[in-house]
C-alpha cells in the first residue's frame, strides 16, 4: 500500500458527557467519505488521541472501520510513550483492521536518535502492519532527521511519514532522498500546494474535518496539473485556518484549534456537540461565533 | 496523611523476556522496607512508567501493595497524556489499593495553566485519594509554578508536590509559601541534606533503591538535627549517583540513569535481571564495570 | 524601496590571522553582482556577524558599500542584544551608506511581544532607513508571529521580513495577510520555488554565495512562470546544500554549515583562505574533500 | 585571587535620557560597599549589561573602577556573543582596571561543548585576568556541564563560576569534584544559605543591590557557622525576592526583574531615577507600590 492523496484525521464527536457519540462519528466518516477522500487517519492528535481512554480509542477504531467497510483504507494513530505501550496500541488497532499504524517518536522519556531506531524497527517487526512515522516535535519535543527517516524507509521499517513539523526543507530532503516507495504525507494545512509540488503524496489536514471538498479539490488540481486551481482553493483553505487561533491566549493551543475544529462541524450540522475533551478549555459564544463567521466567509454555512 | 521521610520510586526488575518479574520486585520491596523507607511509590519514573503496559501497571501496583500489606504507604503513580487516561489510571491504583496519586501536568498536548488546574482539580475530585503533583519539566514540558501550586494546596486540591525540576529557589518559595498541610518532597538525589533544610519534607530519590539505607541515614541525621553527618552521607551518595551517567552520549538519559541504577541492583544481587524496557539501549560490560566500581567506592559491593 | 530578487548574505572572508581579507571580500561581491543577484546583504547570520568585532563589521560594510558603488542596494545587519546597541550598529551602518537594516528581535535577554514591538518601533524612527525584521528563531530563540509582523507592516514600521524560522505556514499567513507593501523574503535555502510560488518576493540564500548564479536563474524562471524549470534548479541547489552538514555531530551547526559555504568558495578560488573565526570548529580534510565532491556533481568545479 | 563572599552585580542607574547616571552609580557602588560586600561585579545580567552599549560599558568601568579605587576588587562582565567580540570588551575591562572577567558560553551561534571550551580557553589566554564562567541557560541556552567546567579548572583556563543556572544539583558536583582552587558562586538570591552549606564560596545577587546587608549578614552568619540565622535571613530576603515577579505576563521577565530592583533603589532614595533601558517596559505605579509595600515589609523602607 503506498497511500496518497487526502487523508484526514478525523475527529472524536462526544457526547456531552465526554463518551464516543458514535452516531455523529459515523456522520462525520460519511462526511468525509462523500467529499472524497482517499483515506482516514483515526486517532491522530486531532482526533484527541491525547485525551481518549484506551476503550474510547477501541470504540473510535471499530466504529469508524466497521462503518467505512473497506471503501477506503483507514490508518489507525498507535500513541504512547514508548515502545510496549504503542505495541499494545497498535494490537488493538490490527485486530479492528486497521490498514497502518501512524507512530511517534518516544516521548516523556530522554530518550536518542539511536533509540528512536529501534522503537519503530520494533514497532514495524512486530506487527503486520505499515508503519508511518508520525513527526510532530511540538507534541513530542523530538525532530525526525532526514537521515533517520531515510534509513529505515530503505530498509524497508517505514512505509512513509506524515510530517507535521512545519520543517518543509526537511519534508524535501525526504523527498529528494528516499529511493524505495515511501508515502510522504503533510501535516501542514496552509502549504499543501507547495508540499505537493515539492513532489509529495499527500495531505493530512486538520481542517480537512471541516472542509473535505476543499482538500480533495486542492490535490486534484495539483495532481491533474492545475497549480493556479490549487493556490486559489489553499489560499481559501489559508483563510479558514485561520480559526486555530480563535482562543488566544485564553487557552493552550490544543483547546484552540481542535475546540474550532469541532465547533465547525457543530455549525455544519455534521456533529450533535462541539465538547473537547477535560482538561481543554470550552471556546465561549464569543469565539464560536468568529468561527461561524470564517465558515461563512468560506462559504461553507 | 501527610508524607515524609524517604520514599523511594520503586525500579521494576523485568524477565530476560520483558515482563514484570515479579520475584525480585517483591526482593526489591522488602531490601526498601529493611532500609528503614517511610513509603513506596511504585510507578514513577524511575519505575520505567513510560515503559509499563497497563496489565505490567497493574501487576506491579498489586504486587507490591499486596506483599507490603500496610506495613508503610505506597503511592502510585498515575502518569498519563491528559485527564481522562490519567482518571483510568487512577482507578486502578485506587482498587489495588494505593494510598495516594501522583500525577504529573499534561503532556504531549499543548496546554495552559487554567487547563492544568483543572486538570488536577479534576482528577482529584473523581477519585478519593490525595494528589501528589509530580514537577517533571524534563518529561512533560511544563514547570509546575509556586503560584499555581500555593493555590491548589489552599484549596485542598493537592496534598503535595514531588519537586523533579532541579528549581531549588521554586521548592524554596513553594515551602515558603504554604499554609495548609502541604508535602514538600525534593526528587534531587544530589541537594536532599539543602531542601530538608530549607523544610521539606522528605525525598523521592531514585538512587534510594540501589542504598536505601544511605537515605535513610541523611533523613534521620537531618531530623535529628545533625546537618554535619547528613551533609557527609550526602556527599557520599552525590559520588555514588555519578552512575546514571555512565552511558554518556551513546544512549538516552533514561537509558543510562534506570540501566545503572538495574545494573547495581542486580551486581547487589537484589534483582535477577538488569534489562530495562524498549527501546532504551542496554549498557555494555564496561559500564557495568564502572556501576560496579562505583557501589565499591560507596561501600556498597 | 520594495525589495526583491535574490539578496544573498554575503560571507566575511578572513585572513590567516582572523581579520577581514577585503580583498576576498571585493573578490566575493563581485562573484555576486556577476551571478546578477538583485542586492547585497552584509552582516547577517552567515556572513559571520555574530563572530565580527564592530571595528570588522565597520570594513565590512565600507568596503562592500564603496566597491558596490551603488550598482545594487546593500542591506546591513544590525544585530545585537536589544535596542541601544542596535541603534549603534544602525548609525555605523547608515553612515556607510547602506540601503536598509536588517534587525532580529531581542535576544540574552527574556523578552515580550510588546517589547519586540517597541524594539522595532524605535530602531525605525530613530534610522532614516527601512527596516526588515529578521525571524531567525534558531539564534534568537523567539519566533515573530504573523499577526506582530502584519501590525508592524500596516503600520509603516517594517519594510519587509527575511524569514529563517522554516516555517512555511507562518510565511504564507505573513504573504497572504499584508496590505501595505512589505517584502517577504524566505531564508531557507531549499525551499524557495515554493515560497516564490506562494508569493515570498524573494531570497537570501547562504547558500548563494557559492551558487548566485543558480538561485538567479531559479528567481527567474520562477518570475517568467515557468516553474518546471524553477524546481528543477532548486533541486540541484538542494543537493548542494547537503554540504551544510559535513561536519556532522564533531562541532556546532554554525561551524559545519559557514565553514562549508568558506570551503566552497576557497575551492571554487574566490576567497583566499576558507578560515572561519573563533570558537568555531575548522573543517578537516576529509570534510572539505567532501564539499569539494558536493560542488563537482553540482557541476561548480 | 580567589574569589568569596557578596559580590552584588551592580545595577547600572541612568538618567530619564537612557544615559548612565554617574552620580547614582558612585552612590550605588557607595551603598554596596558601605553594607559590606567582599567585591563588586559591574556588567553583568543584572547591570542591564544586554542593553549597554559599548560607550555606556566603558562609562561604567572607569566610573566604579576609578571611584572605588581598590577597595574590593571589581569584576567585570565580558558579554557578547562570540570570542572575538569578547576579547574586545575584556581589553576594555583590562585596561580599566577590572580584577576578573566574566564570561557567559557563545550565544546566539549554533555551539558545541568543544567549540565552548575554545572560547573560554582563548579568552583566558589572550588577557592577563582570572576568567570566571557565567552559567546562564536562561540568556545563552547552553548550560554548562560539571565536566566541562571540572576540566577548564584543572587546566587553569576558569578561576571559577558564577551558577546563575538554578540548578543546584550541578552546583554540587562542581564543588565536589574541584581539586584546584576554584571559586564557585551562586547567582541564585533565594538559595544561598544551602549552596554555602554545600561548600559554594559566595554569591553574586542581583537582590543585593536592594538589600546588601541582608546578603552580608546571611554570608557571616553562614561563615562562623550559625546556620539557624543564616536561614532566617535567607528567608527574609526569599519574601522580598517576590518583586521581581510583579509586573507579570504583562511584561519579559527582565522588565519585570530589573524594574523592581531600580524601582526599589528609588524608592530607598539610592539611585535618581528608576528607569530601564529600552525595550524595556517600565513598571506603573501599582508595580511600583507593591515594590514598596515589600520593601517596607521587610524593614528597609
Amino acid at each position: 500500500m503506498s497511500l496518497s492523496g487526502v487523508i484526514p484525521p478525523v475527529c472524536t464527536p462526544l457526547t456531552p458527557e465526554g463518551e464516543v457519540d458514535t452516531a455523529s462519528l459515523v456522520r462525520l466518516a460519511d462526511h468525509l467519505i462523500g467529499g472524497g477522500v482517499d483515506a482516514l487517519f483515526v486517532l491522530g492528535s486531532s482526533s484527541e488521541v491525547a485525551y481518549l481512554t484506551d476503550a474510547q480509542r477501541r470504540t473510535v477504531l471499530e466504529t469508524v472501520i466497521g462503518h467505512v467497510g473497506g471503501q477506503v483504507p483507514v490508518l489507525a494513530g498507535a500513541i504512547d510513550m514508548t515502545t510496549p505501550r504503542v505495541l499494545d496500541h497498535a494490537r488493538v488497532a490490527a485486530a479492528a483492521g486497521a490498514s497502518g499504524l501512524v507512530v511517534t517518536a518516544p516521548f516523556y522519556t530522554r530518550t536518542h536518535p539511536g533509540e528512536i531506531r529501534t522503537h519503530f524497527r520494533t514497532v514495524a517487526a512486530r506487527t503486520g502492519l505499515p508503519v508511518y512515522a508520525y513527526d510532530l516535535p511540538v507534541s513530542v519535543h523530538t525532530k525526525l532527521g532526514a537521515d533517520l527517516l531515510l534509513d529505515l524507509a530503505a530498509e524497508g521499517t517505514l512505509a512513509g511519514v506524515k510530517d507535521s513539523s512545519g520543517d518543509d526543507g526537511g519534508l524535501r530532503a525526504v523527498i529528494l532522498g528516499r529511493e524505495a516507495p515511501f508515502s510522504v504525507l503533510t501535516g501542514s494545512e496552509v502549504t499543501v500546494d507547495a508540499a505537493l509540488w515539492m513532489g509529495a503524496d499527500g495531505v493530512v489536514p486538520g481542517l480537512g474535518n471541516v472542509d473535505p471538498h476543499g482538500y480533495v479539490k486542492l490535490y486534484r488540481d495539483a495532481a491533474r496539473g492545475d497549480w493556479q486551481a490549487a493556490r486559489a482553493e489553499q489560499e481559501r483553505l489559508a483563510r479558514l485556518f485561520a480559526m486555530v487561533h480563535v482562543g488566544g491566549a485564553r487557552m493552550g493551543g490544543s483547546s484552540s484549534g481542535l475546540g474550532a475544529f469541532k465547533a465547525a462541524l457543530h455549525l455544519r450540522g455534521i456533529i450533535d456537540c462541539p465538547l473537547t475533551a477535560l482538561p481543554q478549555t470550552p471556546l465561549n459564544e464569543d469565539e464560536v461565533g468568529r468561527v461561524g463567521k470564517l465558515l461563512a466567509a468560506a462559504g461553507l454555512l
